[in-house]
């Protein structure tokens, strides 16, 4: 089995491409057969063993009670990475992207399977390093790699995964339920995320999204993906617009407020609390669980005819339209 | 919302590409959230409402007992599918792909999620036909297509689902599991799949594979989607070797022997029958059941110490490697 370890080459600027020029150092060189043996050498403990794991048409998922919760991300190379993220850091986002959207509804995560497309110039090293990213991730987090699927295609290098999950407790959060008055609130900081690397560093906030799932007063949830102005729209009512006090957003270090609401890629929870709350003792709530991860009240749902005019507008801060 | 109905632009030759040169008819015009939008009006029925479909950061799954399955292959511009494939075909062809995985472990299938790269060229009437043909495959089969995400490559249209379900019956049937002198039996016929365009054409073997899930005797079965000569090396217990019968290799019409046991996307089950199998009570059995679908038995298992010096040998005829 030609799995042999090691890093993959670097440049002089210390960044990792994907590709290689060298044809024995190449997945088309190791073939489709030695390439998946390779794959699940590499996912180890992550991937169990057949029938749940890969290696049969379909995987096998043991019996489990309850709704479950299932999301799909992708990362492509040039888009969601690029040759300064290390290829572990990147199999690693690509799982912490989905488990960004199942803590964003309150959930625990279960078993993934994932679809590889990819260039047959792509380097083994570097895949090598993608996968134990990805397993290491998924150990970490309790994720079962049960199955995949690896195709070719020139140019591309792109992942992706498909993951299950089940509600941590009893609540699931939507991205619907939020009413006029009640409260807008936001997980550690944004903006700047592309350029101090949170946007593969960042943990996903599995515990907090749990935790707020427990919490009655939380009447909808979700992450922030694509810029808080584009993705508070998701969860505004009908009939009123998000009012922010734009003094209140936290920033990343050196991050305009433009940047803070329009760049997105920031993996953070934005949530709605009911207007009644106790916002004191939610706040103290909070901090015993969570000391060290911010939140902030960022503003709240205001009736439509009563929006205070010269308030921050986030439609002037929209964010990123994948396909523009 | 501009998701104007109607046929995607032809070539001379009736050819359908994917793309358009004019920019107001491509994907990028029209913009991420009326992409979405469209893509929701074009699954209709095919695509629940949230929380159990599209619209949240995950999908809720209702509850179901019982072991599940789950499956993930994608279709790709220029090597599953090109310009002479219609795009309805193509979209029904994704969902089938898979839909022949679970039908190889005696599946029914449940819910699907599809993650969609593609170039921002792409023609939305192009989309629009592949997701009219997806959603009508899913009505027809009964899956409810639940979640998605859409991200721009260039130079790609690929799309990858999963798909989840649960046995049809009480039993599942793996890979493994053939022994020593165990028939080999396939259904309908192979080769030539792409010439004769069997490749979108063909009919997952849904009914056909929860049948046999249910006959004792079958041991071990899988999909032929890589070439009949290569697949089987999975089905072959350790210490055999296949030992063909040449003559009855069902072949498609002008498919020559190599055809049908190399070329794959045949899409059709290999299985293996216990020895001691009454062959012609199966035979009556499975006709009573499907009188319109062939059934071969093509050889058994044999010691490879006995196996037959001079008999089909099947690693001539290797398959498809995906990454050569």
């Amino acid at each position: 089995m030609i799995c042999l370890p090691g890093p993959a080459r670097r440049n002089s600027a210390g960044q990792v491409s994907p590709f290689t020029k060298i044809f024995r150092e190449s997945v088309s060189a190791l073939g489709e057969e030695k390439l998946i043996a390779c794959i699940r050498r590499w996912l180890g403990s992550a991937s169990p063993r057949s029938p749940f794991g890969i290696g049969d048409d379909c995987a096998v998922l043991p019996a489990a009670h309850g709704r479950q919760l299932i999301t799909v991300d992708p990362v492509i190379y040039g888009r969601h990475f690029d040759a300064a993220v290390p290829p572990r850091a990147a199999g690693a986002k690509l799982l912490k992207r989905n488990l960004s959207d199942l803590a964003a509804m309150g959930g625990r995560p279960t078993a993934a399977v994932l679809a590889l497309t990819l260039d047959g110039r792509v380097s083994r090293k570097w895949l090598e390093q993608f996968y134990r990213g990805l397993a290491t991730c998924a150990r970490r987090y309790g994720v079962a790699i049960v199955g995949g699927d690896v195709a070719q295609a020139d140019g591309v290098v792109a992942a992706s995964l498909t993951l299950l999950g089940r509600a941590a407790g009893t609540r699931v959060v939507a991205r619907t339920g939020a009413r006029q008055g009640d409260w807008i609130y936001v997980t550690g900081r944004l903006g700047g995320s592309r350029r101090s690397g949170h946007h593969f560093k960042f943990v996903p906030r599995l515990a907090e999204g749990a935790w707020l799932a427990r919490q009655a007063a939380v009447r909808a949830m979700m992450d922030v993906s694509d810029g808080l102005a584009k993705d508070l729209h998701a969860l505004t009512p009908r009939g009123t617009r998000p009012a922010l006090d734009s003094a209140g957003i936290p920033r990343r270090a050196g991050a305009t407020l433009a940047a803070a609401l329009g760049e997105g890629e920031d993996y953070e929870l934005v949530f709605a609390v009911a207007r009644s709350t106790d916002r004191s003792a939610f706040a103290r709530a909070w901090r015993k669980s969570f000391p060290r991860t911010r939140l902030s009240c960022i503003g709240c749902f205001v009736a439509t005819a009563a929006w205070p005019v010269g308030a921050l507008n986030p439609d002037d801060y929209r964010g990123y339209e994948h396909l523009r």
